[in-house]
């Protein structure tokens, strides 16, 4: 029995400050352990009465018999340290703190959290909360909830378990997915996390084996990492993990922090670690609706972005098409095989290409058979991945029909099949109904069936995404000095690690240029080399295209004396003279060690691209090759680096494996690492090159 | 009685091809106007029956008691054109041609509809379709319709009218809306539009005076200015329209032709055109069902962008928030008196700042005064604009008082009020209810209350939005001549409608030019011009930075001799010396002449933005000031001309000036003027200026 089991599958529930008075969370959990029928033991205690709503009341947690996996602890914030430690001496293995009055309120707060953490410790015990909504196990009926959670409507089993952290807006997505015919197992409202966070519950989940799949509402977490890795294991164990993940914009970030304790963080960098490890991400309760179906119906299934389209109703087709192309969902044209088929079996009026329109009223009981004999066909295309069939506003026999033969084809094709039906279910001759016992989605619009189709082509792609293994040959140099290193530094660090840098000399800062710039092919750039000096155009410090010698040897001249007024005090390692790179296409690479998931790799182009228009893409380090393409693919000005306007395109493999070593580099010195950024990083027809770049450690 | 009264409220009704078999159209005809209990006189037409349904059938429409104001025609195509002139001259005055046949079946078919058209114009009689489902008056239960449209689910009457082209999908969207409790008045699916069309239909609803709304399905139109006439006078009179509109992309324009005769169009211009004329754009079904449901409450309601939110679940105010800056929706700031009550009467854990928590379980029976006045307090905050209360989880008795409190406030204060509420109807203790009774919108999530809000906010703007007279001052030359005229003869037609153009000098192309340059300003540029060299940089037309004098002779003779040989036949006016402007920021303006819409202007930044990456905004001429500088504001790129990198901003103000400049010019030379381009106009930190342009004409 794993740990988790106690608090998944507890076998009694005391509730410590259990009261008669029907508004207080204990009572509360009591009434919801009773209506529900929780058939392990229930155990009120408050030294106060003799009995609680039925139920013998005991003075104090060690007198309830044993055992006693789990304490509801509904008390003043002041008193639940000790209770704490009374449940942990007593053997008590999960406690839920459902009161606020911790870390959230300052100083005292922050104590009181130490206080009840220590004794949790001391035990071993573990903590849901506190300032939470506890949790339910929804096929036992173990409700150590109290608020909405322990409220009606009363959830129906199911492969579904949660982690909430707000437990109002969390508990209003489970309710909704429940009105929809979602059935749950675990819901786990987790509130401030001071003990068990996010990840860790994510984690107990996936070992759980009734769980199919997980949703979360989250805010955000502590330990990124953490949860990727739990991510990734979910992913191979198919088992999709779909998040609303809130708090994302100014206002948002503004209203979480008014509400709770957790840190939220750069939205950018969740999405991308969302993306990375297959995690399904929703921003709307019929989205998190339709996810949940179509990955319980087909998350095992492959799925590609080509799928085909058979209706009755053109305008359903076009609605589809427009949605297809905005999703990157491809309408695949049908081989040459299928269309005989269709040809053979379809009205004359009918449309044979895909979308393919079987034309209004065809599927008669007579017809049955053809309408089979044509899903078949395009179920069997190999070029067709998934299939849609638009219903719209099919009713009666027509419905029954269509339906009885999608349920046989979804049993005798592997791919994924989908329906839009627009009618109530009473008027469609039990097809509805046929449609559910088969798990075919039943979608009320065309663009829902797209996205539906998105979603599993992306969890198909990420489950099969070759899993990246560090590939980076480390140079044999790990510790580097800390604080800001100046351009030179940072360009020998980063050849070390294989990534080009322009060619560069370091002239003595002491000393004139004597016209010493044998083998040096202008035109060059000079740039002061100091890391006193980390913005160093600002003091003049940067001069571009001198074009010989004699050029040279003034700027030498006039930067020393410009330097050496601007900053006299800085001291300088020399003066770099750099090759000019007049065929690159400018781009920024830089790498954010985030306080949530460690090394990142952002990803711009230059000029006013990342800086004003905010085109940039960030990925989790370590990453491989397809990541590094995906990033330069995503990017919206990404064209130009296709080549525009009579421009030669850049090199984009070089610029995709020179991400991956700085993905390795991040990765590798993640622990020293503070940030680096090459700017710019210049992508030319052959090869890219780093023009500037600045390191910082810790 | 208006001429459409007999189309939306018809006496009676012939159903010409009446069958006793259940499947065929005239057979639906009759049996949906039976069951649904149809008044007025239902009349079966079919030589080969006595009696059907029941009913007594005639031989022809001559034989059928007088009045009868609609024929539905359910024969094969071939056999309209004479029934429709048979229907014209016993009085008819609409008929519906359910079936297909006419010119989406190449020139037979084509032939046929000419045919059909004329016999209706020589009797004054309008036909619905061809190619249609047909229409029901839904309060008097006059179905003259087939298929779906004439099938159950039976639609309740209320203030809806609506126009779909296509009858499949635009009737699962009135279905859809139907179940979300939405009333319906005329449903019309107008099919081919060989003779009434959406823009007729649509000003025709607006004269109707039970239409509170309306909504639309379309692919396209063929008269777009008829269709915005309408939308403009729609708006004025307070009757939103609601519309989705399909086939806008690659893959939805293919399928769009694939079955419908209409054309679709650019997509671009059809926003356009609907965000200038308060036309409410949805692509979901919830979307349309919100829009429906929040115009029909507040429509008539002042309502803008700074709203506040009270609820008792934080998270539901991240996830509000998170929406809200996405959708331009700000949380108002709320006045110090307002805070002196919420202070008051709300409780100490409660968070007094917009989002405003009023702590979970607040709204007891006892504490109903005082949400109350908090509700008060806040609705008469002069900084907000609207309300949503955020009930999420909220049930019970909280539920009730909640929804009491909202019901009195919106009779009260005249600010849109929305909620959300997750939870099952029947858990609400009636507050749902309440709510409903109320017109205050229940929304399934806190993204849908800002989504309804900014619909709000949007159409109140477009209905406060100065109507455009064209304020242009015409030139006295109005007739140009046809063809692609050249860059001098352009920018001199430019400048008489007071657009600044680069001062430009015209050398005589035949001499070579002898030095005679007085007061001409260099740097300059030299372009060749000619009517038959419209792109002159590809063979050597254009020369730039050109900075003195002996330069400028070197470049003449160069040019000439450069461009003699690259199009020896080119009809030379002469060489254009051009003043060099070097500090303006480049943008395109454009002038389409749509077949649809008429003239259109496209703006957009030059460079990679507008040609590459398709940041490109359109309005239709003629347009004012407040849409110029919404163009300018919502490109992409807008940024740029507010200056970047150290670059100083543009003249924002000259440049919507010019864009004005340029829609009345488009506007009144829309009957000659095929399309203009101004490219690069530049925007100096003073002024705007046109380099080059082409105009070409009719």
């Amino acid at each position: 029995m794993s740990t988790f089991e106690y608090l998944f599958n507890p076998r009694s529930i005391a509730v410590i400050g259990a009261s008669p008075e029907a508004n207080r969370p204990g009572a509360q959990t009591i009434r919801a352990l009773q209506d529900n029928g929780f058939k392990g033991g229930v155990y009120p205690v408050n030294p106060k009465y003799g009995e609680v709503a039925g139920l013998r009341c005991y003075a104090a947690i060690k007198d309830v018999p044993k055992p006693c996996d789990i304490a509801v602890i509904a008390l003043p914030a002041a008193l639940v340290p000790q209770t704490v430690d009374e449940c942990g001496a007593y053997g008590v293995r999960f406690v839920v703190v459902v009161g606020g009055g911790f870390r959230e309120m300052g100083k005292e707060g922050e104590e009181r959290e130490v206080q009840m953490l220590a004794a949790a410790r001391k035990h071993g015990v573990r903590i849901v909360g506190p300032n939470c909504l506890g949790l339910v196990n929804v096929h036992t009926r173990a409700y150590a909830a109290f608020g909405s959670l322990a409220r009606p409507p009363v959830l129906q089993p199911g492969p579904v378990s949660v982690v909430i952290q707000s437990g109002g807006f969390g508990n209003s997505l489970v309710v909704r997915c429940a009105a929809a015919g979602v059935g749950f197992r675990q819901v786990v409202a987790s509130g401030s996390e001071s003990d068990l966070t996010t990840p860790e519950l994510v984690e107990a989940m996936i070992d759980d084996p009734g769980t199919k799949l997980i949703l979360m509402y989250m805010e955000g977490m502590n330990d990124g990492r953490r949860f990727v890795a739990a991510a990734e294991r979910a992913l191979a164990a198919g088992k999709p993990i779909v998040v609303w993940k809130a708090g994302n914009t100014e206002q948002g970030v503004k209203a979480a922090a008014s509400h709770t304790a957790n840190m939220t963080g750069s939205y950018d960098i969740y999405r991308a670690a969302f993306r990375q490890c297959g995690v399904v991400e929703v921003h709307e309760m019929e989205e998190a609706i339709d996810c949940i179906q179509c990955l319980l119906a087909f998350g095992d299934r492959p799925a590609g972005d080509d799928v085909a389209i058979m209706g009755g109703s053109g305008g359903s087709a076009v609605v589809f098409s427009d949605a297809a192309d905005q999703y990157g969902i491809r309408l695949a044209e049908l081989s040459p095989p299928t269309h005989t088929i269709l040809k053979k079996v379809l009205p004359g009026t009918a449309s044979l290409e895909n979308p393919i329109d079987y034309a209004a009223g065809f599927i008669t009981d007579a017809n049955t058979p053809r309408f089979r004999e044509a899903v078949d066909a395009v179920l069997a295309d190999p070029a067709v991945h998934q299939l849609g069939v638009l219903f719209a506003t099919t009713t009666g026999e027509h419905a029954r029909n269509g339906a009885t033969v999608l349920a046989e084809a979804v049993q005798k094709h592997k791919k994924p099949i989908f329906t839009f039906l627009s009618v109530p279910r009473e008027t469609t001759g039990g097809g509805m109904d046929i449609l559910e016992k088969a798990a075919i989605p039943i979608l009320p619009s065309p663009t829902r069936v797209v996205k539906a189709m998105k979603v599993l082509s992306d969890y198909q792609r990420a489950r099969t995404r070759v899993n990246v293994t560090v590939q980076t040959e480390a140079p044999a140099v790990k510790k580097y000095p800390s604080g800001t290193l100046s351009e030179h530094e940072s360009k020998e660090i980063l050849k070390t690690w294989g990534i080009a840098v322009t060619t560069d000399r370091l002239l003595p800062a002491t000393a004139l240029y004597a016209g010493d710039a044998e083998g040096t092919s202008f035109p060059v750039a000079l740039k002061v080399v100091s890391r006193d000096i980390p913005h160093k155009s600002e003091i003049g410090g940067v001069r571009l295209n001198i074009r010989n010698d004699t050029e040279l040897a003034v700027a030498v001249r006039e930067m020393l004396e410009r330097v050496q007024r601007a900053a006299p005090k800085a001291k300088l390692d020399g003066l770099l003279v750099s090759e000019m790179i007049t065929d690159g296409i400018e781009t920024i690479v830089g790498v954010v060690n985030d306080s949530v998931f460690g090394p990142v790799v952002a990803f711009g182009l230059g000029g006013i691209f990342a800086e004003t228009l905010k085109d940039v893409t960030y990925r989790l380090a370590p990453f491989g090759l397809e990541t590094a393409h995906e990033m330069i693919a995503e990017l919206r000005a990404s064209p130009i680096l296709s080549g525009v306007r009579g421009k030669p395109a850049g090199d984009i493999p070089a610029l995709a494996q020179t991400l991956v070593a700085v993905s390795g580099l991040a990765w590798q010195l993640r622990d020293s690492l503070e940030e680096m950024d090459i700017n710019p990083l210049l992508v030319r027809p052959v090869g890219v090159i780093a023009a500037d770049a600045l390191l910082r450690f810790r």
